[in-house]
């Protein structure tokens, strides 16, 4: 059985993980017969955001590992604790929260900072030569990691995909039912939300995704 | 095309509605080619537990209405715009929120007090002789709303049903897997989390669920 380390960025798309994308990521991991560890960074979200307005909350602060939680019934770990020998292969759904806690590249676009404990867990993988998976935003991600001319999707947003490109990586369009693998960086990555319309939708993306990276070698 | 109404209760298991039941009851509706509207109560949950830890935080408050909008990307609606004449069934995810924020069977068992504005929603489709289903803990309500001798289950847990017994309703135990059908009450239950073990246990029973209260006449 596949051990995949899954790293999660709060709990509800505009400030944290998107609670569809990572409860079909982990669905569609089960059904493919691959166990997880949830993980997310121990450390102030950027900002709370009210679901029914959009708008920031003035004065609010939450904790992405203890949101990220509510979507995975408590089990899970700060991010510090993953030890990428301990698993065959690495995950990130997407969200907001991937672009605003885990790295800033929703401020701050190329320019962005990355957590640095995150970004050691993901190039962790690469290195070993793991295969990981990448949904919605969060390629902004990938393409830090992995750099070079390295094949990845954020679905079909021109801008996006420039500032991605920024980092080496080449971007390919991408529809929401479909994947973009990389064989060589051992790297799927999925719209989901970038274009995905509704939740079943999303849901054939993000278990192409993971069928995928399963069956990377 | 069927319109279902669907009543959150915040969001995450411990205090809200159980997030895993909420997205793949969703899922299922659009897999089966029905639409929905979500709806929740505007006011504060009973609590706000940290799911990393378990426990009670002391001092904060959450409302119900505005954390359900994050399972939902935004798209909910206050439970007292919800008017029955709208859609063809009613749908209820579980969560510990469904038995403290819709009513506080959590809290008092057979004694407790239920929210007027969810009650008289539930009440609504009973009388109208609209199919509904009702999922985990949430048959506390459907107990109260149904009554005598209506057919449902929470499970295999014999203090929790003999609790819903004494509204009247028979407990029939049931397998995680399953669904228990009341062709004459036009109600569909099972247990997820109140037995299963994981999402793709919980998303069988709960598929079955949507499936059969599509299929009521």
């Amino acid at each position: 059985m596949k051990k995949a380390a899954v790293i999660l960025s709060g709990c509800g798309v505009f400030d944290g993980a998107e609670i569809h994308e990572a409860v079909l990521t982990l669905l569609s991991l089960e059904k493919h017969g691959a166990s997880y560890q949830c993980f997310a960074p121990d450390m102030e979200q950027l900002h709370v955001v009210n679901h029914l307005t959009g708008e920031v909350v003035e004065g609010e602060s939450r904790n992405v590992l203890t949101e990220a939680a509510r979507i995975v019934r408590g089990n899970i770990k700060p991010v510090s604790e993953c030890n990428v020998d301990d698993f065959d292969l690495l995950v990130l759904p997407g969200g907001f929260g991937a672009a605003k806690n885990l790295c800033t590249f929703a401020i701050d676009g190329p320019d962005c900072a990355f957590n640095s404990e995150v970004l050691t867990v993901c190039k962790g993988f690469a290195k070993a030569g793991k295969p990981a998976a990448y949904a919605c935003i969060a390629p902004a991600l990938a393409a830090k990691v992995y750099g070079n001319d390295t094949n990845l999707t954020i679905g079909n947003d021109a801008g996006t995909a420039t500032a991605l490109e920024t980092f080496g990586a080449k971007h390919q369009n991408c529809a929401v039912d479909s994947v973009i693998i990389d064989q060589e960086a051992k790297l799927v990555t999925t719209p989901a939300y970038m274009l995905g319309q509704n939740i079943l939708e999303v849901s054939i993306g993000l278990d192409k995704m993971v069928q995928s990276v399963l069956a990377l070698k």
